[in-house]
């Protein structure tokens, strides 16, 4: 199955708080329900966000008894305001709602009824379009990949986070799938730890060879010669090429600069924003310090003991050695590059 | 109480697994108990595992019943071997075990009643010198910081650590108790959480603001200019100044110079090794996956999943802006100004 997809008028995902324990799948049949699945993390990674908030505006499309088209409008621009606001950072949320809302306003509808059709076709053509991009941009990433690296991979950037096959997790599958041997040393990424927790479980079920580190590791790693190459995902990455991406990147990307190994931001264009001039302008949202303390229930630490909860970092450009995209790996300068890929340009591998 | 004393013939030890939860009071009587105290960490922190090995020499001494002073000074090889290999990275222990054995084995003494005497004293010398030394460095180090400061402090390096005062805890302590406003970001500490649980502990009682975060976090907070000075431990340093400590050290001191942020490890001179000519002549102790996968016995994920747990890191001394011992700061070149501390030269601060 998909980490999300319509069935029968519902929006089904799996529940990737309850994983690697169990395989929960819950339907949602209101867009009020599908944005706090995106805020409670039911639902989690930029691409996988943006095709549940697609989904959220079709089930709001239905949730919408009424025939004048005008009202059914003014009901679906209420939804899309709920669902931009369920997480700050990635892009696609506002990405994905805006491509919806401007299929739904389109005058050629005669009916409702034929907005409903629309919203729903558009969202499953952004799902399906998700998957087709992740494999553009896994065998352009898999050509940095060579026979028996090891790759750091921080966070989780697989299927779950993603419609079906994955961004830097896809790349690495990729390069899998073509028959390199590969090692892959996953952070655990704390607080939520969903590379521990969801891209071992990935890994695990496609047979490729990893080990689960503390994220304090990973620089030993990579100074001790046992890292050859780092790919990450991304939330929103700036026309600059600053990449704002789950807390930590920022630390690995100083480290592997530090220790000359390369670091690739694996970023669909959909989640590059040329509105914005870097990365300082990109919010981060900061969740709460239970988070920290009490990580899935388990109480490590008293819950009077203050604590700090950002849940992203800003990468600035000048550590990232390119950035994969589906029409190619963009290299500095960012702000030519970038715009090209975005433009439908096909970039150099 | 003290993290670790010698009361009725027994070493008593705070057993730090089961805090903050818990102030659990332990004693033991035979050094092989006091050996697998340090091995599983009911105490850690260099200084504080090298005086328990101390006492663990003495208690040894108590054990062996008989009266001829060659058979105890046997006795004390086989348990000094035991208490060296306790824990292989921290210098400390070996350091402290060899003081020990180097009075025990003086021929001054008529019986082994004196031998145990001597030990015994001996292991209290080291005891009181470590609290001594511990302000010394306190005095030294709060120089460095400025009134209204944030001061990264990475694992514990607190009283827990040490027999009372505390290294880099201690130099934040002293700058408290000099009235200077302060508050500590300290990084939670994969995979033990000593930062989180056992540093948040002390600052709690003494009064000191923090705030805990994931280790993730630490790049983002000193890039964003909420960091002034970072203050760590270490288990054993080389002539050269490269410090071995806490994994996720090497992170923290790259981190701080990209960002113009001075970095000081505090450390006794009984933590630095001349013998060795770099760090890479360290040995870093790797530890059980357990702790990765199961810390405390919170299952976070699945015992079958792989995972590496080295257990310590090597920050090169480039990264290094200054040493603080009891005899004031070493600064670069670390081959003469380090050598100087140890011969008990007053360096300049």
């Amino acid at each position: 199955m998909r980490t999300v997809e319509w069935i029968d008028g519902k929006v089904r995902m799996i529940d990737q708080r309850k994983l690697p324990w169990e395989l929960a799948i819950v339907d949602f049949d209101t867009h009020e329900e599908v944005a706090s699945a995106i805020s409670e993390m039911v639902i989690r990674g930029a691409p996988a966000i943006g095709i549940a908030a697609a989904f959220g505006i079709a089930v709001a499309a239905n949730q919408f008894a009424g025939k004048r088209r005008r009202s059914l409008l003014q009901y679906l621009k209420l939804a899309a305001v709920h669902l931009r606001q369920a997480r700050p950072t990635a892009v696609n949320l506002a990405w994905a709602v805006d491509r919806l809302m401007t299929v739904a306003a389109d005058e050629n509808w005669q009916s409702t009824d034929e907005i409903r059709v629309a919203v729903l076709r558009e969202a499953q053509r952004l799902a399906d379009q998700d998957v087709a991009v992740n494999k553009q941009m896994g065998r352009h990433g898999a050509a940095l990949i060579n026979d028996g690296d090891t790759i750091l991979h921080h966070c989780n950037t697989g299927s779950l986070a993603t419609v079906e096959w994955g961004t830097a997790l896809g790349v690495i599958r990729m390069a899998h799938d073509l028959g390199k041997r590969i090692h892959v040393i996953l952070d655990e990424t704390r607080p939520r730890f969903q590379g521990a927790r969801l891209s071992a479980w990935e890994l695990k079920q496609l047979g490729i060879r990893f080990d689960i580190i503390a994220d304090n590791a990973a620089g030993h790693f990579m100074r001790t010669g046992q890292v050859q190459i780092v790919l990450v995902g991304s939330d929103r990455t700036a026309s600059n090429g600053d990449v704002a991406n789950k807390i930590g990147t920022y630390a690995i990307a100083v480290l592997a600069k530090e220790n000359g190994i390369p670091f690739y931001p694996v970023v669909p264009t959909s989640t590059i924003d040329l509105t914005l001039t870097t990365g300082d302008d990109i919010p981060i949202e900061e969740r709460s310090a239970e988070e920290i303390r009490a990580p899935y229930g388990h109480e490590l630490v008293p819950s009077d003991y203050p604590a700090r909860n950002p849940a992203f970092d800003i990468t600035p450009h000048q550590y990232v050695t390119g950035i994969v995209t589906e029409n190619g790996i963009a290299r500095p300068p960012y702000t030519l590059s970038l715009r090209r890929a975005v433009a439908g340009d096909s970039l150099e591998t």
